[in-house]
């Protein structure tokens, strides 16, 4: 270890984050910027990095460098370390590049002791806060830094109140609290064998090691997981700065205040102080803080100061700021500054009024939200007031956001009923299925105990915008009995409970929900991400009023629209049975001859909602045991309506079930097969746009697909049928009507023969949901269970289902598009799956060169917004 | 079309048989030997093209070709079209670039009508030959030129029979027949409104259209789609060559040879032949034909030029020959010659002798062998004489081969009851399980309803080398009835089938079957191939028996040892059951303590059968739920003696259960939810390599396989766990042992990070059933129904289930190969899936870099065959 290890405040900066971790950045910043900050040092993360490499000890270089850094220190405040006559005394944090909670956080006024203590008292003339800090000193150091359990401490300090009858821990005078420091001391000495650290330095050293060991806690460890920290980020630094005080008399104070109200975005100094006062006091809630505004009536003078400091820190940092500071002797200290965490809201109305200001510019602001944040603008969400007093019972995976709350329903058609005479239901179910379309479109919220972020439950909660919790392992359904078994407590049919779509939490009872609203913010922000981006957005929708939704959203035509969803119809389904049971074409196309006038009025209805903006049509994909009953009263009254046994039905029925559905009968394996199912639904588009285009006058531009393309023959195959049924439909109509026939890239092998099926394709949308479970080899219905501890052992960073796993699916996307491209360079070439809404594959889907992606609705934003940082990054990085 | 479209014989030569057919080329090549064969001209397969391209039609040019060369025919025989004085008469026969029955094949005595008929019956002096070659003349041409229904003629044949009492067509006489000839003609006016045609080249032009036709009948086309013929082989070219009479009196006569023994291989001619006769006498049995050393007692002088002729024909294609001849007036004439047919045992026998006698090298008699017919040599078939009498009920997937007979039984228990009481026993089942190994083992064929060549079924069964006909979807299996059904007949339990393996026929009734015999030919054989091949010969082997049998046939190491079997021997799997059904880690750890002794006594086995050679012992990889019970009793029997409540157990049992278990908790992902599973088999391993080189002195190299990676990070975190319990074993057994740690790539994203892979593991082998099924998406137990489908489209050309789909599935193996060894050259590379006994498949493994293939231990011959032929093919493409 030879670079330096340890940099005063004066020789840091803002750019240093990754070194000096955020936190010592911005003291270094601040300091340079001439602002009052209290002095003081870093401890680098390469630091702590080559401390894990060490066997987890300080080397002698280290200390040394601490040592030399503290004696500057030391020279810069005129204070030193152990003085009785003026005692330097420092706080010391941990910092990473970005913001960890986890970590050992504080610890304060260390430098403290027998002696020093008595100084203190002197110096703030209040010699039972000197005890007090003396003793929290020792308790906290004693707890994090020589791992003696925190109750040790704590219980003495209760028999003490219970020996005077003192109820509150203020009611200690200075007297109890000596003679609590000298019982603390000996809870060391009887739990370490050693007394507790006279010398600061010891103090200090022992501090770094524990700050450094923190960084590898289990908790630290679980939020790096969970909130997806980069693998790259690797340790913290340590933040050693001089202690001032806010309690040393009504001269001195300390607070937090953001630059702008974090809730709303409003640019107005937002926050709360005490005066004589130490931070945690604000916290703690004991004594009442006051509004920042009126520090203005306590010091003018003062106030101004803050006022100016903080407008410099923003501009400077040219974001909304969380400043922490201390009034010590009518001083004032900025301690801390950061960019202030913020609601969607306010996200969006700074971002954009930063811009107004001539502050930052579009592109800043564009890349200052998280597109996911825009969830929240567009979904209900829960009061606040209403969700304190909630408790949560379970946690599954945040399937679709918003919030909801109603009667619980174990059955779709329950649901129906429930919602029909007036209340508001959440459908309960193990796994749901394309039979529980109805009920899961009426109720309010959806829970399933089973299934993963693209479990049929979540991909079409997402696509109607309503919300759900799925794959909540551990609730147990028992549908039979109508009931749920959470922790013991039963829940039944018609118990209210409310979801939280963007949380996962369930929760027991009623919460009010509360409608979002769309400010001018949003639209603004909006049409700058219109001006950068060069994808195109659609989205996938199945119905007009989806489609509707998706426009009002800025959707630039659909992407996936499903066709399987229209033959669950009630009025449908029992042609569509018929259909499956039939044993020769001519029976089949009788039947689909039932089915094509409704499937038609579907399509006409999609395309009048699109108004001329095209339309990707999915031939029917899934395997057609999915369609048959399952339970014995609808299998016999469909033998009757179909005239055969019982038995003999449940036969066929069972015949046609598969050992890995997934990898069965399904996509266009079915119209190979049957080719007229193919032929019917090329009639009800093809009719449908000719019919549209005539009546309403608009160019309709239907783009067929067919799904699950592997080998360019099936391709081949079916498209000779559709382009014959097409073309004879529009020389009889005698109209000029352009339609697509293109395939949907979802199985390895299609990418792998990409330019094969150029040939034959006029149109690639990339399914990455199941490109992703073929190329991985996991059933997104399965891998829910081992997913987590894929996490949790560090084998995957991000669920590869939600956020497109870049280096193998990534690569096959990639591959695709060249040979795609190399054989017709004007292939037109989209995503259709689940990561056609997600940000960080949005920015990937614009570096492989597609020309539009296609989300749910409610995710059209969103992708606005990412397919603009796309450009915005990708100009940054040339 | 302007190139040369017709060609006389002597322009012809072996070399140009894609444009000329395999028969013209041949005609070609012995009339440039000097050969007696009577001369005639072709057409050839690109004018076969071309009609198909031109609306099948004969061009113009095409048709002028042919009639210039007709007349150069006529002058060189002398003989013309049409001539009373000196009639041509012509055969008219299709002929493609390879054999291709089910195409038209001939025509003969084309040129006859009503006045060339005279001429004929004063030449032969046969009056009644004469109308009888000129009726059957109409029928032929009628029937499939004119596409006339043949019954039409030959109701009218037999009309004529019965009205003259006469029972044979022998009793015609001329008179008769001439009667037969106008009745004829009429039959064909009145179908299709025109005269027969009398003009000799208005029925040379219609035959050659019909010929060319024919490529393109149903069933042509069957036969070129069963025997995977390559589609780059295009239609069919047309032989007109001179008649010639073998019937015209004592001197003449006709048969058929062929060079030595087709059936033994003995170097002898083999054949038959009769007088006065014509070649169909020969085939139709009316009367008996003589062995062809008989004539030489007939005529020494036509034995000895038909000797020669045979000797010099092959001589010249360094190959047995089967040969046509006629002999007119004393006159030999040779037909026809090609490559003789023969039984595996022949082929071997032909090959090596012939390499004895110089005509051929090593290379050429290895490539003289189909791999495949091997098969024939390593299993019991059926009893030639006995199969006559039998009859097929149904048709399965040829899934192993071989020929059984036994008695039905419906359950593995059924079937070990009744083999150890004596009898012979075909375990009958909808499709196997692993439960059902020990029934599958003792039993003496298995004939499953679903499943296709990769099913559990067949797999194993061929693992086993044990007759296996899987996927027979014609037969209705009802396990609880105990009975199938097939095309509404019973079998019930007890009944006797037999099945033929190699075929997929399932016979009833009782059949005898012959065991096989290897000659010292083939171990000559295998030993050339030895000499040969660079990939090295692995086998697939569960047990010491299996590896035996392998190292028999010539195994080098064992490329896959499944550890899954196992778990199920009766007395493990109660403790395997309690193992998977443990809530802590203790638990799972005390039962797996059960497992180890008796699964380190397992690998002792057959290290001791390996004798040093090395073993690749593969990680548990089933899904767990494969080992709980299924059947109500034995959960109830499980639950307590685990002592929780059946309806529990049930729940987790169910809980369990898996959407699609291909794409599910399998593979690593069980240990890495589990890792004591990987230490005990670490252990198990381990310590029985160190035993057993200590105990029997000889070098153990255990290579310890992971399962079903496709993130590098899961082969790290199982690494860990292997290698530290591992060396931990070795050091305190003070002993020297390597041993490797390697993964199978069987996941498509494996192949993408080949790279980063190969930087943590030792070897890898590729598990090409798993990676065709999630290239393609195809479940190989379901895709059985519409790969049928497929085949019948053309779709797919072959199985890739079968053999490697070298065009998706290969480029994966490649960019696997290329990323792996550019990290780690010397990384060693195997195959371990079915496709490693696959000839085509084996020839891409070696291209592809490889160094082993691993395969069934009845595939090993195959496999090292196919191993040299690769090099031999590799070293002619140079």
């Amino acid at each position: 270890m030879t670079a330096k290890n340890v940099y005063m405040f004066k020789e840091g900066n803002a750019t240093m984050r990754d070194l000096l971790g955020g936190k010592g950045a911005n003291l270094g910043e601040m300091t340079n910027m001439g602002l009052p900050v209290p002095q003081g040092f870093i401890i680098t993360t390469e630091a702590c990095n080559q401390f894990y490499q060490t066997g987890e000890k300080l080397s002698e270089g280290l200390i040394e460098e601490i040592y030399s850094s503290l004696n500057k220190l030391e020279k810069e405040t005129g204070k030193e370390f152990g003085s009785v006559e003026n005692p330097l005394l420092v706080s010391v944090r941990s910092g990473a590049a970005i913001s960890m909670p986890g970590m050992m956080d504080t610890i304060l006024n260390l430098g403290l002791n027998d002696d020093t203590v008595k100084t203190l008292a002197e110096n703030t003339q209040n010699e039972r806060f000197a005890y007090d800090s003396y003793r929290r000193f020792i308790q906290m150091f004693g707890d994090v830094v020589l791992e003696i359990d925190k109750d040790k401490f704590e219980n003495l300090l209760e028999l003490m109140k219970e020996e005077n009858n003192f109820t509150e821990d203020t009611q200690l005078t200075a007297e109890h609290l000596k003679e609590l420091v000298e019982q603390f001391k000996e809870v060391v000495r009887k739990e370490t064998g050693e007394d507790f650290p006279y010398d600061p330095k010891e103090q200090l050293l022992k501090s770094v090691e524990a700050v450094f060991a923190s960084w590898n806690n289990p908790r630290a460890i679980t939020y790096r997981r969970i909130n997806e920290v980069p693998k790259s980020i690797k340790g913290t630094a340590v933040n050693v700065q001089t202690m001032v005080f806010g309690n040393m008399g009504d001269d001195c104070g300390t607070g937090v205040a953001f630059t702008r109200n974090p809730s709303t975005g409003e640019n107005k100094l937002y926050g709360e102080f005490l005066m004589n006062a130490q931070g945690e006091d604000v916290v703690a809630g004991i004594r009442t803080p006051q509004s920042i505004s009126h520090l203005k009536e306590v010091s003018p003078e003062l106030y101004k100061q803050f006022k100016d400091a903080a407008e410099k820190l923003e501009k400077h940092y040219k974001d909304m700021q969380d400043i922490e500071f201390t009034i010590e002797k009518s001083k004032l200290y900025i301690l801390q500054t950061r960019s202030g965490k913020r609601t969607a809201t306010a996200a969006i109305r700074v971002a954009s009024e930063l811009v107004e200001e001539g502050i930052i510019s579009k592109e800043e602001a564009l890349m200052r939200i998280e597109p996911k944040q825009l969830d929240q603008l567009l979904h209900p969400n829960f009061d606040e007031e209403a969700l304190k007093n909630a408790s949560a019972i379970a946690k599954g995976l945040p399937a679709s956001p918003g919030a909801a709350t109603g009667k619980i329903y174990f059955t779709a058609e329950a649901a129906v009923t429930a919602v029909n005479s007036g209340e508001k239901a959440i459908l309960v179910r193990q796994e749901t299925s394309p039979e529980d379309i109805e009920g899961m479109y009426l109720a309010s919220g959806i829970l399933t105990a089973r299934g993963g972020m693209t479990s049929h439950a979540a991909v079409v909660a997402r696509g109607m915008g309503k919300c759900c919790v799925a794959g909540c392992e551990s609730i147990r359904v028992n549908e039979e009995k109508k009931e749920f078994i959470v922790d013991g407590k039963v829940y039944k049919e018609g118990d209210f409970i409310s979801l939280d779509g963007g949380t996962g939490l369930v929760y027991s009872g009623e919460i009010k929900t509360v409608e979002p609203t769309l400010s001018g913010h949003f639209g603004e922000l909006m049409e700058w991400s219109d001006e950068f981006r060069k994808l195109r957005i659609r989205t996938n929708a199945d119905t007009p009023a989806d489609a509707e939704t998706a426009v009002k959203f800025g959707a630039e035509g659909i992407g996936l629209c499903r066709t399987e969803h229209m033959f669950f119809d009630e009025k449908r389904i029992s042609s569509v049975r018929k259909m499956i049971l039939s044993n020769t074409k001519e029976q089949r196309e009788k039947y689909l001859n039932e089915i094509l006038p409704m499937q038609k009025e579907d399509f006409k209805g999609i395309f009048r909602a699109m108004g001329g903006r095209p339309v990707t049509i999915r031939l029917l994909d899934p395997p057609l045991h999915e369609f048959l009953p399952v339970q014995d009263k609808d299998i016999l009254s469909l033998a009757k309506d179909f005239d055969i046994s019982f038995d003999e039905l449940k036969e066929i029925i069972e015949s046609l079930k598969e050992f890995n559905p997934m990898l069965g009968h399904r996509g266009c394996r079915i119209a190979i097969t049957y080719p007229e199912i193919a032929v019917m639904q090329t009639k009800a588009i093809i009719e449908a746009a000719i019919e549209v285009s005539k009546e309403d006058n608009i160019e309709i531009k239907p783009e067929i697909m067919i799904p699950l393309v592997g080998i360019v023959e099936e391709l081949e195959y079916l498209k000779d049928y559709i382009v014959k049924t097409a073309d004879e439909l529009i020389e009889k109509a005698g109209i000029e009507l352009d339609y697509l026939v293109g395939t949907m890239i979802e199985v390895p092998r299609a990418t792998l023969v990409a330019d094969q099926i150029a040939k034959e394709a006029e149109f690639f949308s990339f399914g990455t949901n199941d490109l992703t479970q073929m190329a991985f080899g996991f059933s997104r219905d399965d891998a829910g269970k081992f997913l987590n501890e894929y996490h949790e052992k560090n084998i995957l960073e991000k669920d590869p289902f939600e956020s497109i796993d870049q280096t193998g699916v990534g690569k096959l996307v990639e591959l695709a598009v060249d040979l795609g491209r190399k054989e017709k360079p004007e292939l037109k070439i989209g995503v259709c799956g689940e990561h056609g809404g997600d940000p960080a594959s949005i920015v990937f889907f614009h570096n492989a060169g597609l020309d539009y992606v296609s989300c749910s609705p409610y995710r059209v934003p969103i992708a606005r917004l990412s397919a603009a940082q796309a450009v915005i990054l990708e100009n940054k990085a040339k």
